[in-house]
C-alpha cells in the first residue's frame, strides 16, 4: 500500500453503497482472475477495475486469498485452516492436516460450496486456472515450506496435497461408503500417517524420520 | 444369455451395416446408463433399446464394463488393469497399483480421454452416476476382494483408491510440478507404500501388517 500510485482516497463507505461497492469490487475479482489467472492480479488491479482505492479492497476482503475465497463463495479460508494446522510439530502435521481439512469440510455451510469449487478446479472455465494457481501457491507452498530445506519440499507437499485431495474426492464428490460417512478421528487414524509418510517418510520404504526419532526416543 | 427372452436372432452383422449397429447399441447404452445408472442397466435392456438381439451386444462389447469405456471413449479397460495388478502378492499390491494405474493414464491416447471421463465423474451431469457406480462396482469391490474377508476391506480399499485419485488429481488435472513430470518409477517409490499401508496397514501406526511379516522373514 506504500506505493499507491492513485492518491484518491475515499474512505470507509457508508449505507446502502457499501453493498454496491463490495459487489463491484468482487464481480473487478471474478473478471481480473478470470483473465489473468491467480498469481498475476493484483489487488490494485482489482481497484483500478472496480474504480475504487486500493485501501477500500483491502477494508472488505483483507487479501487476495479472503478474494479467492469470495469469488468462489466458498464461507471459508483454507490457507489459514492449513496454516493453522502447519503449526504443530513435524511428526504430527499428517494427523492434523487430515482433522483440520476434513474437518472444515464437513462443516455444513462449507460443503456445498466446497465441492462447488472443486468442480470448478477440475474444469476448464476461467475459474479452473485462477482455482490451480491458488492451491498451488497457498496450500502447496505452505506445507512445503514448514518441511524446512529439504531438496525434495515440494514434490513431498504435493503428495500429501494429493492423499487429502484423495480423500476429499471419495468423501464428498464420489460420496462413496464408509468413506463418506466414516467419523473423521478414524479417518485421522487411518489417512494422517499416509500424509506424515509422505511429508517426512524414507521413499521405498514405510519408516518414517519422525516415527524413528520416536522409536530412538523410546529406547533411550 | 441362458434365459435370453426374445427369440429373434440376426446373426453377425456384415459390410458397412455393421457400423451402424455398433453406433446404434453405443447410443443406446448411453441413454440407458444416463437414465438408469450403471449397476440398474443391463446388456438385456440395451439390445432391446438398440432393437438388436442381445448376443451383437456381446460380440461387439464385450460385457457391461466394456460399454462403459466406450461409452466415455476411453480405449483402456480400467478393471482389467485393476484386475492385474491386483494378482500380484498381497504386500506387493502398493507399488503395482500405482505402476498399473499411472503407465495407463500416462500412455498418449488414454490421458485426454481419462481426463475428460475424470471430469465428467466429478460433475453432475448424467454420465457422472454411471461412472461412480461402475468406479464403485469394478474397481473399489474388486480391490477390497483381493483384501480377503477383512471386516475393513471396503473402507482400506476405498483409501487405497483414494490415494490413486489423489495422485491422477495431481498430476494430470491440476498437472502441478515436480509431481506433473516426475518419472512413473519414482511415484511407485513414494506412493506405493501409502497405498500398501492402507491396504495392509494398522491404522494409528506406520506399520503395515505385510512388512512386519517381511521383518520376521528376514529375523529367521
Amino acid at each position: 500500500m506504500a506505493d499507491r500510485s492513485e492518491p484518491r482516497r475515499r474512505g470507509r463507505p457508508r449505507g446502502a453503497k457499501s453493498g454496491d461497492t463490495k459487489a463491484r469490487i468482487l464481480d473487478a475479482a471474478t473478471a481480473e482472475f478470470s483473465e489473468h489467472g491467480y498469481e498475476a492480479t493484483s489487488m490494485r488491479a482489482i481497484a483500478r477495475r472496480a474504480g475504487v482505492d486500493p485501501s477500500l479492497v483491502h477494508h472488505y476482503f483483507d487479501d487476495k486469498q479472503g478474494l479467492v475465497a469470495e469469488v468462489v463463495s466458498v464461507p471459508l479460508r483454507p490457507d489459514r485452516v492449513v496454516q493453522e494446522a502447519l503449526e504443530a510439530p513435524i511428526d504430527e502435521l499428517g494427523e492434523r492436516l487430515v482433522r483440520a481439512v476434513l474437518g472444515a469440510w464437513d462443516s455444513g455451510p462449507v460443503r456445498p460450496a466446497a465441492i462447488a469449487a472443486l468442480r470448478s478446479a477440475v474444469g476448464q472455465g476461467p475459474v479452473a486456472r485462477m482455482l490451480r494457481e491458488f492451491l498451488r501457491r497457498e496450500i502447496m507452498h505452505r506445507i512445503a515450506s514448514a518441511l524446512g530445506p529439504a531438496e525434495d519440499a515440494e514434490l513431498r507437499a504435493e503428495l500429501a496435497a494429493s492423499q487429502l485431495v484423495g480423500v476429499i474426492m471419495v468423501r464428498y464428490v464420489l460420496a462413496f461408503e464408509p468413506v463418506a460417512s466414516i467419523d473423521v478421528e478414524e479417518l485421522v487414524r487411518r489417512v494422517g500417517p499416509a500424509v506424515q509418510w509422505h511429508l517426512t517418510g524414507r521413499p521405498g520404504t514405510l519408516d518414517t524420520v519422525a516415527s524413528q526419532a520416536n522409536n530412538s526416543t523410546h529406547d533411550e
